[in-house]
């Protein structure tokens, strides 16, 4: 990873030695968590085997119904589900079969920055920030709606730190903007003001079109052709029923090898029965036939089974996060796409707080750990997430990138070479001496043990002289003092020049409108 | 778990009929967790069998310091061991074969209301309150020492609460009574403030002696020589030393047949090596001399192997908590126990920070993931813990206890009944129509989810208007209501009388003293 190259197999022309020289000063980077030890299981084989014949019984007894989707249906049709209406019914394993005689076990999804690039799947994981929240909230201003400003503003945090690997999609809406517009502010934002790979718009499949096509002015059109370097989500409309807008996205992204994280986002009680193992069969039935879908539309291109599942408020219905039930529905889940050979995307810093309190952190902590014990290969809403997902917060943006940081060092497991084991520290050592000075000590003390970036372990009398600060007026700090250092990556002008073009031009031919 | 019965061994007397009358109002509970899935393993079996030897060489060929504990050298030295001052080397293999020879692999901890009675090891998981911190925190008063009325009322909440199993130790220093004769106001807290299980004192071993007297007064001399009644702490000196106050007490409760918590304290890197493997590798050694000591005094008293290990800010040497190398070495250390075949303790709610706020929320969820994963069976530190255990707060308490509560909704694992599967819900619901009516969701909904006491899953507007609390504002309101509704559980009236006397007779016997 010391190779920094720009703009995949885009030609970088005569302002590339200008251009490598400001490459110094890019932001300091760390790879995507490689996984060293067994998942846990929340469930034996036997019981997985279980959940995956319900999944099967439930796709061919009830079916799942693709709306507005003629083409769907013909493709299904052809594969040999049984079309009823709208309705789709997949004879026993044939959702399964379709998905895993293509779909990729994992996929490289390239960035703009090739050391950048992230390989999705297997024991990887890799860190997003929160995706879709209207509204921001800051120390300072309180919650208010999102505008392309914040933004751009968590692009460029999410930049700046090594411990996110993705740059993520929806990483707040902006509500300024006009809805059948902004998708080109926001790509471009993550084209321009970051060079980690990124998401594109599922919102319309025009505008996933429009995602595609900026992708082929930032890599080369031909380059896309060979390699992933966008990954959308598409969400099912649970229970069993996917649209023409989610996927129609899908489909565009799909037939240009792009990838797709198909998630079905359960609300369990509402959108699936109230059980774990309900929930999983159903979300298990929904993202085989989304999946199976676009390798019908393009065998080999990139899937990702996703699973996005919270409990419910009893009082009111609200969903409720960082709970056993949906930690696991995650560790059944992940077990699940294991099986059936696919990368696997959940969990994140959930949290139903408004706040970044004590439940936030506590909630976050339950979901983040299930998200690597699991064995997630793509998380999504790693960092900022708040009340539910309506909230993006810069502070719990700042707190959740200091876990993230803390998983790198966790999932490199127990160092059992000779200076791990430290059995000459060991045997070399008095008793009732100290090690503090022993020459192991000081050969390793500066790398042995991770160091938070947020937490204060001062004594309480330095903390109390500091100002009694909590972690959130911390966070606050940090956020500011990143967004006053940020430098944008270098772009090939004329790159960015054809994109710009790109945009006023498409902005220019219809109408602004919120629909 | 319906029985309720009082005093172990003991005879209630005429005062039967109204006692158990009063013991209709006792405190709800619910059992101590049952794990039902297979813990996390951080490392291969190789990995723990590599780091079995490594505590074997330094044992053979460093060996323990027992200090100032003649009798404890005698006993090493007629089982075999090499004695060389005060220094015991251990043949390889022979601690651990003292320490499988007699130790139990399981023991029940009886409760003076049998129904509290927890069984310790195997998969069982029991929690107890935070140990040892001289100061208290709360909203309204900040920081302060404690006083032995902040003692009871952490005993009386942990009484009040179901979730945890066990009444502690010293969940607060009393430091408004003199050091040599605190102990026994706190051994009646946990007496007469509550009917759980609890701990003895372990400051002296005439300490330790007056805890046993105080619990044969409570259950009847006969009862203790077949029950164990009493757990206690005993901290190695480390690295590899056991010291005669620890080690005093140790042997006063084996003698009894009271159960003894033998557990290394390890701020790695200056009590240790910092690595995970080299922490282990040492807690292992000391926690196995420990044990093999307890089953030398009376073979087959109960022992539990514990490890407390934390990591150490790099810029001011404070230990540092929620950390990943602590998490890696509880994991290890769990491992390790299994295979020696005896209880395990570690982990709890551990943080550095001052206040409950989202660093210590972060910081002690990160360490009850592997408390719970990694297969702990006496969890101390579960609630309250603050400042690195400088410090017990009230609403970390409460915060702490919910989680405490949800870890036994998760340790049931999922539900593969044939309710959990709902397949036939899943087969009766049209696609497109929610859940939320279907017979399933109506008949399951009460008992579907874990619902918290302290987190607010409002939307933001209704949060906004009941005054925007955060986690802490919420839990001040819980405590305090829990105080106020406190009412203590009965006891035999001459039995409580026979402790006060005893309690009178002794204090009075000796001068007071803070040394």
């Amino acid at each position: 990873m010391t190779e920094t190259e720009t703009t995949g197999g885009r030609r970088t022309g005569g302002r590339a030695g200008r251009q490598a020289a400001r490459m110094q000063a890019a932001a300091p980077r760390v790879p995507y968590l490689t996984r060293t030890m067994t998942p846990f299981e929340a469930l034996t084989e036997e019981g997985l085997s279980l959940i995956e014949h319900n999944a099967d019984t439930v796709l061919e007894q009830v079916g799942i119904d693709f709306r507005d989707t003629p083409d769907a249906l013909r493709l299904f049709k052809d594969a040999g589900a049984e079309i009823d209406g709208e309705r789709v019914r997949f004879p026993r394993g044939l959702a399964r079969q379709l998905v895993q005689a293509s779909a990729p076990s994992q996929f490289t999804q390239v960035a703009r920055n090739r050391a950048n690039d992230v390989v999705i799947g297997g024991t990887n994981t890799v860190f997003a920030p929160a995706y879709g929240p209207p509204f921001v909230r800051d120390l300072d201003d309180g919650r208010r709606y999102g505008t392309i400003e914040d933004f751009r503003n968590f692009v460029k945090l999410t930049y700046l730190t090594p411990f996110l690997h993705h740059s993520g999609g929806t990483v707040c809406e902006p509500v300024d903007l006009p809805v059948n517009k902004r998708h080109y502010d926001m790509v471009y934002a993550h084209m321009r003001y970051s060079d980690k790979a990124f998401m594109g718009s599922v919102t319309h499949p025009r505008r996933a079109k429009d995602t595609v096509e900026m992708a082929r002015i930032l890599f080369g059109a031909d380059f896309l052709e060979e390699h992933t370097v966008v990954v959308s989500l598409a969400n099912a409309n649970s229970p069993m029923v996917w649209d023409s807008t989610m996927l129609g996205a899908a489909k565009a992204y799909a037939e240009a090898n792009q990838a797709v994280l198909v998630t079905p986002f359960i609300l369990a009680g509402a959108m699936s029965p109230t059980t774990v193992a309900g929930a999983a069969a159903q979300t298990l039935a929904e993202a085989l036939a989304g999946m199976a879908f676009c390798q019908l539309v393009r065998p080999g291109a990139p899937v990702i089974l996703g699973s996005f599942a919270s409990s419910m408020s009893m009082q009111s219905g609200a969903p409720t996060f960082g709970t056993p039930e949906p930690a696991l529905i995650l560790y059944t889940m992940a077990s699940l796409a294991r099986r059936l050979g696919v990368p696997f995307r959940s969990g994140g810093a959930l949290t139903a707080s408004k706040i970044a309190d004590a439940q936030a952190a506590y909630e976050s902590a339950n979901t983040m750990q299930p998200t690597i014990l699991g064995g997630v290969n793509s998380v999504l809403h790693t960092a900022g997430w708040l009340e539910g997902g309506l909230s993006m917060g810069y502070e719990k943006f700042i707190l959740d990138v200091d876990q993230a940081a803390a998983w790198h060092s966790f999932v490199a497991g127990v160092d059992l070479t000779p200076n791990g084991q430290a059995l000459d520290a060991l045997l070399t050592n008095e008793p009732g001496t100290h090690f503090l000075g022993h020459a192991h000590t000081l050969a390793n003390f500066e790398t042995a043990f991770w160091r938070s970036t947020n937490a204060d372990n001062a004594s309480f009398e330095q903390w109390d002289a500091e100002g009694a600060k909590d972690a959130n007026v911390r966070a606050n700090e940090t956020w500011k003092r990143m967004l006053a250092e940020y430098e944008p990556p270098p772009i090939d002008d004329a790159v960015d020049e054809e994109l710009r073009e790109y945009i006023d031009r498409k902005k220019a031919s219809f109408p602004d409108s919120n629909a």
